[in-house]
């Protein structure tokens, strides 16, 4: 689960863990990367400008990794850094890095995960949205 | 991200889907299959007999790695898979499938979570411990 | 915030604390609570035979109260008991008690909600749906 | 459950809603509040200068109160005001307004929680803290 080396830079959301983010062991428990995940993600695609899903195309998860470099504490403010790293025919593959915001060198968590664009008519893979090739093609955004 | 042919069955937990587990797609939300897998893995740990945890040597989740299959929809039962896949001098990794627990042919999902044992104090890794191998060395039980 | 002597019992839904449940104090999370009551109460609504919502009559949750009388450690089975408290011309005044499924005299938590049919389209309280009434009147289910 | 006139105001947390907040409805659970709620009095105690818990002192979540006054959607950025409403020898009721942050007419939630003091070893509440009462006795502070 190596980093390939330089995922083009997407997209920076910026976000305040939760007290109720830890668990039992005092630190941020490790479902919650996936929720920060999700809101950078979202937070992303909202900024897309174009029409990136539809009723015949909606992007689908399928398949998440995580590496956990170093526990995270509260209060903590974080900088959720996605990137693109693979772009197939129907699927983008997003790269992230979780740091501290207050200290960027401070790495968290890297990883990345798989969307799949599919009808769910048919629930089968379709192209990839043109406002999503246009926003890659066009390079770094920021929240 | 294959699945390995043969994981060592260790425990299989079940576990209800909540209303709540789902999210505004109206599908068990990505997040909740890592809480699903940790709820497995601690219960198969409450089973361990002896000692697989102190002062000195903790599990610490350093990766995991999620295969969406298929959407799980609510209500549900669920059937949780632990298998050990690789077992080295200071790591475990837990392969898992998740599935319907009256339809187990239906798979929802599979992957894999790495812990390694840890001294909190020196934050260096030590040994399995050896109540851990003694329950990898038995083979599987059920919950 | 007492309870009224004596709710009309309605249903009893059953439920495993998860991990995940307690917090950084080691005890169940003040908001799980309410999940615990949201999966309690959706699984009844399941169970009532005919419409109890439509586009024009959704159940709105409009209030809760929430007494923590003793925490909740994990592993625990629950036993969620609802009953009917008070049942207005579009409401629903619903209580509840979380017990110990293993030792019913062991009281978790005691409190109401109140639920309140709305016209998702204009925002006005709608009469109490037929099929709601209607089991109201039957009494208890089981779950 | 009407709020009293005039809550003394203790502390204001400003948050973001997340994606996965949301519920299958499509708006914020109602078990999220009470994680809001939680966030803002936990990043108020934090501001209490002096010992406001010891290992004879802790403060406990004994009952909570939430209106749900109107939907809130994703996304959103919430002022969450705390306020004094009741000081009692081993109690402190907190009143609370949740209001869109961009738009603080806009109230969302209201309600109140109460906390009281107690010693874990005995179960028995204890004298309200020094700094809490120093605090409460000087008036409002700001996230």
């Amino acid at each position: 689960m190596n980093m390939p080396a330089s995922p083009t830079p997407l997209f920076t959301a910026h976000l305040g863990v939760r007290w109720r983010d830890l668990d039992a062991f005092n630190h941020v428990n490790n479902s919650s990367y996936l929720t920060f995940l999700e809101e950078a993600r979202l937070q992303w695609l909202k900024h897309v400008p174009g029409k990136w899903y539809g009723t015949d195309a909606m992007p689908v998860l399928v398949s998440s990794e995580v590496n956990y470099r170093r526990p995270i504490g509260w209060p903590a403010e974080l900088a959720i850094e996605l990137g693109a790293e693979h772009v197939g025919s129907s699927s983008l593959t997003l790269a992230h890095r979780i740091v501290d915001a207050a200290a960027p060198d401070t790495l968290y968590s890297d990883g990345r995960v798989v969307l799949v664009w599919m009808n769910p008519a048919t629930g089968k893979s379709t192209a990839l949205p043109e406002a999503i090739r246009a926003v890659l093609a066009q390079g770094p955004g920021m929240a």
